[in-house]
């Protein structure tokens, strides 16, 4: 079975919203293991979504749309749709009794165009609202399957979590299960390089997929089998086999991130960390941070950017800075150990560097950076230059060293 | 002129990324007086987009495609319009030097596959990539244009910007011309109804549009006009009047985002600034030093996660602690003097709060946030609530009391 989503809708035509809604039925659908094959969006004018419904009917079995069940003269989605199956619109008295209570109990007057939304196409699965008036309905005929669900993400998402998901569960044969091995420090190009290399004729389950995202790359292996048992055991080997294959990148197997990975990590083995960063400006606290729970292994950050402020929250020895210069090998690690001591953390982690677009010098350009750690596995310092030319660098020099950072420690963890 | 987005990759039809492409483009598209009757989204697939940019010209003049410019085997776009318009591909030369040079800059290897992504259409417009390897194009004929530019946003984005719309900008007959008002404090239908009171009436030249993005509303208006000249001065007394109408809330006009409002205006003051943070956990530094140039303003920074750290590196008095807890009034005051003072700033600015999900009493639930300011207007303390009971509260939390944080100074600063 493969589906197409239809949202309907002039402000996602605009750009005034963002069409979350397609976002979310496609991974629902994915995880259904339903091809889509198009997503599209079409105004509330009735002659386009005539044809967009028409046009997406000519190339799937099911048309998922959302949008356009609304109480205004614009709101036509149902009535298209009953037109293309043939079907006469009918009051239906649940969804009638429904909205008409939802007003009494918010203390609106119930007008006339909202008993609109309670006409629906004869023999229509209507899927109830919770969080709005609007039912959702189904209609089948002529080998085909249209969903209709409410635009508000809020409420179309709970409608199909708890409606049309066993709607469809109910029509699947096999299931489909994902998981993904992040990569740091290699490219997308580079990665599939690697991969076509070791697996030159790749399976078809699962199957295996790229993706790119700032700074770093997801391989997703993806099986479908009969149930979750046979898809694991189809997974397991081929997720061995890249996790082999990059032992150098791998960080993490279905995290969320860098920072969700280094602070499982941390609260598993029980230690604490301080930071201690110049040119991230306290970007890699501000990331650990969004980790709920993480107070129990983060004791604090300095963020010092002057030079004074190195020697006033660090005691880093005014000399060291002035012989090696603030972006040194030396000064990182001074910096890593003096966080370290200060708070009395495991772990101390510091970044100094450039960032940009202004204080390079030939010896010491722009997009230097030094990252320093101190912790149970002794002291380590990575020099590298995160420059990439671009008219972003400072974001990208930012973020690619917050990352290395939290890599960094990472690893040292992986190896303890 | 009316043109049609297509969106071209697998990742969107699995649901793995948002479209945040197409919402920006249609937005610009609306900006420019350009209309756009539907959006698509088709996968990495030869066949079906090959139908999909055949359908797109069959109901515009012009067809704007993000995404499949990349240098893997599943990158079509280029070769399928070309084969649309009976283009031969191609090298481009300044394409290929540059791509190349990117990869040595980075120290990565110059694979094969790279070398695609400079193989152009014969004729084609280029639009050089600032932010990535892929460049864009445009390529006319037929009576109609179609232009192409690299799926990630970030590149998108910036290449819509610098190239794509000068591009369209000298084919349209007139010119448009935004300004932005950026609230802060007012929710998006909140700042609707005030202005649809005070302006009942709205006008068709300029027009005025709400945007809501997190925590903020922007009213953007825009004038067309046969020259910049003629469209400020319908712009001018609009925004005077807007401005007007909300003195409480705006934070700046034209301006990126709060956090280069306020780096303009202490570089502007030539003012110092230091900061500590608990809940935001280094969130508000990390925003600043984004800005370029912003060491000549912001000393340092302080991410006091533990109690003891606040009394180690603040030398917070622990009975102040004690007495009134660590989300008090108190403590955030105590925090601000501190930094102000150890660092020497001229103005120090302290959060501390309950970011949740976990921590919350009932006399301190989460949510419950305390930002200080002192500086040469005084000391000022504000208390918040910013929960809003949806499941990414922690977030929300967040990155709500750094922009409350920044915009507290920022008004401030204002007044002086």
């Amino acid at each position: 079975m493969n589906a197409e989503i239809l949202s309907i809708g002039t402000e996602l035509l605009l750009g005034d919203i963002m069409n979350t809604n397609a976002a979310f039925i496609s991974r629902e659908l994915a995880a259904l293991g339903i091809g889509c094959y198009y997503q599209s969006v079409v105004g509330d004018n009735a002659g386009r979504l005539e044809e967009s419904i028409k046009l997406a009917f000519s190339r799937a079995d099911m048309v998922i749309t959302t949008g356009g069940l609304g109480p205004t003269f614009d709101d036509i989605t149902k009535e298209t749709v009953a037109a293309y199956f043939g079907l006469e619109m009918e009051l239906h008295q649940p969804s009638y009794d429904h909205i008409k209570s939802f007003f009494e109990r918010v203390g609106r007057a119930f007008t006339k165009n909202n008993e609109k939304q309670a006409y629906m196409p004869k023999g229509a699965t209507i899927f109830e609202n919770n969080r709005g008036t609007a039912p959702g309905l189904a209609v089948e005929g002529k080998g085909k399957i249209a969903i209709m669900m409410p635009g508000p993400p809020f409420e179309m998402n709970s409608m199909f979590t708890e409606k049309v998901r066993p709607f469809l569960q109910a029509r699947a044969d096999k299931i489909f299960l994902s998981r993904n091995i992040h990569l740091f420090g290699i490219g997308e190009s580079a990665a599939e390089t690697l991969l076509n290399e070791a697996i030159p004729n790749p399976p078809q389950n699962p199957t295996i997929a790229p993706y790119a995202k700032f700074g770093e790359v997801s391989l997703r292996v993806t099986a479908n089998a009969q149930n979750e048992q046979e898809a694991q055991s189809l997974l397991d080997p081929v997720v061995k086999e890249i996790e082999a294959l990059f032992p150098k990148y791998v960080y993490g197997i279905d995290v969320k991130n860098m920072q969700s990975a280094l602070a499982q990590k941390l609260l598993e083995k029980n230690l604490t960390i301080a930071i201690a960063e110049s040119c991230t400006g306290g970007l890699i606290a501000s990331r650990l941070t969004e980790i709920p729970g993480i107070s129990k292994s983060f004791l604090c950050g300095v963020t010092c950017y002057s030079n004074e402020s190195k020697q006033i929250l660090l005691s880093i020895d005014k000399e060291i800075i002035t012989t090696h210069g603030v972006v040194s090998r030396e000064v990182a690690l001074e910096m890593a150990r003096a966080v370290q001591k200060i708070s009395g953390a495991d772990i101390g982690l510091a970044v100094t560097g450039i960032a940009g677009p202004d204080g390079g010098t030939p010896e010491k350009p722009v997009g230097l950076v030094f990252i320093a750690c101190a912790g149970p596995w002794g002291e380590k310092v990575l020099e590298a230059n995160l420059r990439r030319g671009l008219s972003n660098d400072r974001d990208v020099i930012r973020n690619m060293a917050a990352l290395s950072a939290m890599n960094m420690v990472l690893r040292e963890l992986n190896m303890l």
